[in-house]
């Protein structure tokens, strides 16, 4: 389907979600539609097995009279058994506005470690922190170290960022550090790419000594490169080489033995790296299954590794990273079936576990290690402030199975995107909840279309029983091309 | 088995079958052995389940009966559910002497891209086109353009190449190519390898132009290493280097939106990139399951991956890959086992598909989706000649079946290759049925003996049912040793 | 658990047991604690199934009752149906003391290879060939032969080594070795990098030749970095990079037709290629599941691969890298099962095989190829002395299960290991036997501790019926980092 047929401006949501329906039926097979599929039944009282241009008007006008109930969203958590939701936050949120001990803050990065270059990202930083970056490492690092304090003021539990193929981490030396940090200073985005490589890698082991110092989870996500697919969708464009080893990261996990790194690997080939490193590093704990490898198959083969080999109390077994809270049940009850599949068939069957052995080890990987992994650091009470109430405008209900992406990537803030707050991703049918400071973002969208798409929050559930998330941002996540793939002025 | 046993000449064909069943027993447990078998008994009335020394002389004669009965080839194609088959033809191929409906033309590139440094691929371009190679880059592209007029005049539907692990197309500017193209006209294979590769990439790059100027499908197969086992058998020398991603296509894959793209790869470790280049691009195909992929095995994991990820109207299930029309059953029949099991278990198992949406889930990948991705170009009637009937000598009952390879890479016309006109490979048992102008490559043959063996066309079905078959040259692909990998005279 | 717990002097074998066992629980899920669980359930008489803090001391006295008894290891080799072993020797290993028809030598080359400018190595050639070192590529050679001669007398029926991914075998003249001898010989490790790598291609080149003239089988396992996790527990610390290929070593398949590589490699995404390799090079030989490859999930996709392609005499199908007698049972149980389950879902369903037909194919894979692709070459008889009783001493029982690593990679020859001579991976909780000449190790140990650790040898066996064991150092292979990764004095 031409991205112009849903990303053009002034397309209201009803033909939006009709253009896009008709293109559904080549979907059917992929587990991406089953979970659209699934979460109309399940929250929106569609009976079918398929949208087709014979239904979905009905389930337009179903969904849009449910999500019209009050607090839909609370709604949504508890008819998922969802008891709270790691979110990433833009490094300059305020935090404030949302219940922290539902929707739990985690400190994204990217933007820092890749995009200092920028002015607005420095400006956004100096702002923030209160601290000018005058050309000092230590005023870079205060800066940095600040919004240490304001994330897990507010109970942020993890910093996070994705990383592309061809990044490796190792110190840079003060010296080295320096020049580059000038050059970028007085040259932005005009400095050669060797300074910014360098300061790329010296603001990231800063943030590694950061996690060290504040006890903070580091969450990597590794194996993306952005705007491969210039011409896709939003959030449609991003692939990878699977080409990437973890040896990469040997200096890292070798000199911050204190701090957790949770890793998600984009594909499968990597997962057996993942295993071993997790297996011989207790600081490395494999993350879910991300992105392009959380289809079932990739799932089945990846996940049975790790539950065979890797210590059972250092593997979170699933995240939903959904876009939408509704999407976080069907994708949950996929994991959570593959997951029986494996224990049934390799521990009940092969090694000869009892079914309440294996129960036990599919609750921990599911449940129990997320508090341990990401515990409370925070001594202040959450805030109370009751979320800003994203799924109640009428025009939601469909929007929010995975209808409404061409307002959110139009860079046209329309009437539908501001109504609904919502957007979601037309190719994974991942949905987003945009919450917070869009003004700098759009600022800098206006500049570089292609490159600097508004990146919304996006929220993901931590349930009560069997259901765990830690939300990760994967298709939203910052970050530009590897620097030897961009055109780089000199 | 030692190579002289069974490529030096004189052997003659009933000598050869008797020396090669003599080491068929220790390739009993292989899915390409039981290729083999299943074909005899599918059509040569044999009724035992391995060949031995014991029996092998009885089918040896059954098959050579069965044979030289009137119009074999027809009775395979009728007896395998086959329609029409898919060639691969040399791009100086007369297209003429055969049914075009039957036997569709594909016009194969290899040459052009990786060989116009040797005199006799230009003197043969120049021939065939009519239009002399002058040194311009204007003439280099009418004669290409004249060859696409000339296979779609006579029906082909797709243009294909194999490509090395190390190859990355990118666009050419017309001053680099006009120095590549200058020092190879003066220079031929002494122009230096930089030139050479700077051709190469220009040669690739018109190619996908004139792709995209007439509609035609762009197939590639990427992956093949050239002569790896130097002292391998005929078609049996080539391997791979599994270290290669998608990512060196992005700037073809966007630069060419409306072409569209049929990949096989050759490493399953690369199918997850496929799968995902796939999901995003909509131009990007993935095709069958390729040569060293073509196991069970593989086959399962990578076909189960694609059905659940990539949209259902875009992928192409299966192709034989057949050098003698009777493998083409028994490779279908294997691919469909192995789509049922996936079907019935990831689809209708843990995703509730009805029995019948499974089937046609499995038929469309099939069947259902060739005449859309390979429409039928042609307003020329296709011929009505009827084809050289290839397999009615009275030797071809075994070497049909997969020991006559001698013949055909010994580089000596022997009288058995001349009787049969067919050669197998003794290592996959793929059977290969030469059809054309020999001539020019027997004169370069002469010439470098490990790298021009004669390559023949070979020939695959479309079958009227669920089977289907884009025939796509593998083993037999041109293309040399990247050339980094070659000596190289400077 | 911190390795400071576990790898410090004077902790006595009852508590180091007790402070591992304290870190169990959370191995549970772990194949490789099952095959602990196991062994004690099948050799100490232990009924639980799982070892805990309750449980572990009368399960340690079991042991150390148990193993008390009169030649164990002789009980152990009957009870687990074992009919000889395959060592692996240093290179100046005396080879006596020990029956080499149960414990077969095998010459280990990784400290000639990678290691000859330390100048103990050297020394350790020198005093063991008794030919010195002159200079000249001549006496390199002789003393390479003599060791070749050495092992050969004494029974050995294989050459080993293990390299790094970078690792890329071609032949390098006589002046360029000339050279690079010359600058090793007087420079030792401050030599330039590139001399001592052009070195090592060239002695590695030398033992192929060796290889070829001898008749020795040359196994290969590819694929290890060494001291990855630099701060890992003692066998804890080597990992991979999984982006190598076989292509890389086409140079040497080509050149050595007639010797047998058998080829293990560490990562699973490098298995087809190994199984392709093997289908087209008669010299490559698929040999187990080697390490970080050696758990149930990637054994059964990759055996799965080599059976369905690879010709049924010309792959070793399991060995089981025992670092104690008592391992092996269980390691042979796991991959028994996977392979009974393999025959059965791809054979007998999949292509109809009876069960006569996949019990054979399993039989021979298992056990049937051994002797062919490792035959014996020796006319000496072999040497009838009792092999030193390494299993009788009291505290061994516990941990021959796993628990006293520290005790050999403390560096200091602790009263514990001295009267067990038992020496556990704590990680993989594989056991090593030490045997022979600790001493010159000893010297070179205190001058490295981190890279020198003492390498004993250690054990597997050859079952009498269905098991076989082709044993292979894994985790105690020497080798260094590869070159780029050190650091080297100029």
């Amino acid at each position: 389907m031409p991205k112009e047929q849903i990303e053009s401006a002034g397309i209201g949501p009803r033909e939006l979600v009709r253009r896009l329906v008709g293109g559904l039926g080549h979907l059917s097979n992929t587990v991406q539609s089953s979970w659209l599929v699934d979460l109309c039944q399940r929250f929106y009282g569609f009976e079918d097995d398929a949208i087709t241009l014979d239904n979905w008007e009905t389930l337009y006008d179903q969904a849009e009279a449910t999500m019209a109930s009050a607090d839909w969203p609370s709604t949504v958590l508890q008819k998922s058994n969802v008891s709270a939701v790691f979110l990433t936050n833009d490094f300059d949120d305020t935090l404030e506005g949302f219940d922290t001990s539902t929707y739990i803050p985690c400190l994204r990065t990217d933007d820092l470690v890749f995009h200092l270059a920028k002015p607005e990202v420095r400006q956004r930083l100096s702002a923030a922190s209160g601290s000018e970056l005058s050309g000092s490492l230590e005023s870079l690092r205060r800066a940095l170290e600040q919004r240490f304090e304001h994330f897990i003021a507010h109970g942020a539990r993890a910093c996070a960022i994705s990383l592309p193929p061809d990044f490796c981490p190792t110190p840079v030396s003060d010296g080295r550090a320096l020049t580059a940090l000038d050059a970028v200073l007085h040259r932005g985005l005009d400095a050669d790419a060797p300074h910014r490589a360098a300061l790329s890698r010296r603001v990231f082991w800063t943030l590694a000594e950061l996690c060290d110092q504040y006890r903070l989870p580091f969450d990597l996500k590794i194996g993306v490169n952005r705007e491969v697919n210039r011409g896709g969708v939003h959030q449609g464009r991003d692939l990878y080489d699977s080409r990437v080893s973890l040896i990469q990261y040997r200096e890292l996990f070798n000199t911050f033995a204190n701090v957790k790194f949770p890793v998600s690997v984009l594909a499968s080939v990597t997962n057996q790296e993942l295993v071993s490193y997790a297996w011989i590093f207790p600081n490395v704990i494999p993350n879910g299954h991300w992105w392009y490898s959380n289809t079932p198959t990739y799932i089945r083969h990846d996940a049975a590794a790790r539950l065979e080999a890797v210590p059972r109390n250092k593997q979170i077994g699933y995240y939903s990273d959904a876009y939408k809270l509704e999407f976080i049940a069907p994708k949950f009850e996929m994991y959570r079936r593959i997951l029986a599949d494996i224990l049934a068939e390799n521990f009940i069957g092969l090694r000869g576990w009892s079914e309440t052995q294996a129960i036990e080890l599919g609750t921990q990987v599911l449940r129990g290690n997320v508090e341990t992994i990401f515990p409370d650091l925070s001594d202040a009470p959450p805030t109370a402030a009751p979320l800003p109430s994203p799924a109640t405008a009428g025009d939601r209900a469909v929007a929010g199975a995975g209808f409404s992406a061409a307002a959110a990537s139009s860079g046209n803030a329309s009437a539908t995107e501001d109504a609904t707050g919502l957007v979601s991703d037309p190719v994974t049918g991942e949905l987003t909840w945009p919450v917070g400071e869009q003004q700098e973002f759009e600022a800098d969208y206006q500049l570089d279309r292609e490159s600097e798409l508004p990146e919304p929050y996006h929220a993901s559930p931590l349930p009560d029983d069997l259901l765990e998330v830690i939300e990760q941002d994967d298709e939203a996540f910052g970050g530009e091309p590897p620097a030897e793939r961009r055109e780089e002025p000199l």
